[in-house]
């Protein structure tokens, strides 16, 4: 990882993604055909936000962590670039679902 | 269930659900008419996040466990395909009803 | 009541109505006629979910219950189609009214 | 007052109001000339819910009572037919004023 | 003041305001160019309600009182007419300012 | 300070400006040239209301006081004339920044 | 840093950003291609408000601070010209992340 994305901290309930190659199939099964107009895509989060603060001030922890394999919806997110690669930054709420580990 | 179902962990109040095929009487006795374009559908939960966030930091659990046969609305839902078969993602509050057991 | 209806449990504030049939006038006395687009509709209530969850994470139950004779908007409610029978879902906020037993 | 009338519960913060016959001159002296595309009109309270619900599940009981002169809004209401007569139904908060007794 | 307008009460947060003519200057010097289309307005107030109700069910006291002379907003507010004459009902909250007795 | 001004009180959370001429530079340095648009504008604050009241009853008091100079937005605000002069009503929240005093 | 600029008290969650050339490599790597629509810019805080204020009237401190090399989103933000100079004001919330020292 390289030095920007290291030192990357996301503001509130942000969560910085890095999304998977379109590929056939990746490594824990998820098939993603190539003619699809890919509805959902999956990514991994490099770096998170401390949470959302409520209104009595306290920090609501991200529901994903650094490392956690995510499912993206197909729109939203703001692409952030980083020494010339892409990255998305997305609310921890938009994020629809992670894979528990096998 | 395929491997990558089990390990899918939807976020928040989100529901996995699989759609019941359009068949003409389901085993618990729902018709649904082929000619009707059905405004209602059902499926089955394959899995369920911990829950919604309040403001307090609280988690309020899903109205709906796996295995449940549920009731959902005409529209809405996410679509996610995994390993080559469709699924839905709801929020918990947007299904319909769920069928008690006989 | 049929064994599917009898299995349906709405969730949270929703309302499982059976409507009256238009008919110029009910045992209790309300009439409807048949001339007018009645902007009204009366109907049965046959099942009533837990209620609508708060912020807090309580149960608000809902204000009618099984057997209760509603006042109907005219919009709104979700037809559900059991057993080849037509039933619409109301939430509970919608209800106009309920008339009290003579 | 009507049986059905009698019978009829408005749910939570909605008001039953039975609409002041357009006169010259009210008993309590409002006049609204026959000319005019009266924009405000008066009217009876016939029937009142239990109040609204707040999210800590307390009820906020209605600002009218049943016997009550209100004032009401030139639009909004939803028109209630009673044995062939009109009502209407108006929610607390969109009363304008009440007249106190003499 | 008379007898309807003695008696009027307005509901929750509203107020009852006699606007005041449009005159070159009044008294508290307020000028209004008479080529102008008077942006605000002002009036006295003559009726208030007992105040807004919150959630928790207490109520807000208006900030204005009986007698008060008022400056009002150019839209807004209901026009009521009570015994051949005009008067207006604003919300509390939509009132721009109140002069302070000299 | 003229009478009328000076008697002016705002409700809640609103706050009276008069709005400085469009100078070349003012007397804290702040440059607004002729030739544009300008976008934001400053202004001293005549009069401010009590603050804003929450749910809870209490009150919000005003983050700006008498005497403040203020930087405002391009848009927003209601013009008040009092004594032939113009003078702007803000929200407390519409203001941008205040000036330190050096 | 200027005396207007120092003097310079942003309100409320608000944050006084002074944004980076458009250069093709940061001192701390963030690149952005000149061909690109730049749809990330980044820049310096130079002075932020005391923060947001809650119902319950106490202050939400904002997420970064003077000196703090912020990621800012591609719409939204004041221009503020300070003797001749453009800044930014962004709230709080809007600005996207923030960059670690090294």
């Amino acid at each position: 990882m390289a030095g920007v994305v290291r030192r990357f901290l996301p503001l509130f309930d942000r969560v910085l993604v890095q999304k998977a190659e379109v590929i056939t199939k990746t490594s824990s099964g998820i098939l993603i055909p190539e003619r699809s107009q890919a509805k959902v895509l999956t990514g991994k989060v490099l770096a998170v936000g401390e949470g959302l603060r409520t209104e009595s001030g306290s920090l609501i922890p991200p529901a994903v962590g650094v490392g956690d394999e995510v499912m993206l919806p197909e729109f939203g997110g703001t692409k952030v670039t980083l020494e010339e690669k892409d990255y998305f930054l997305f609310r921890d709420s938009d994020i629809l679902a992670k894979m528990k580990p096998e």
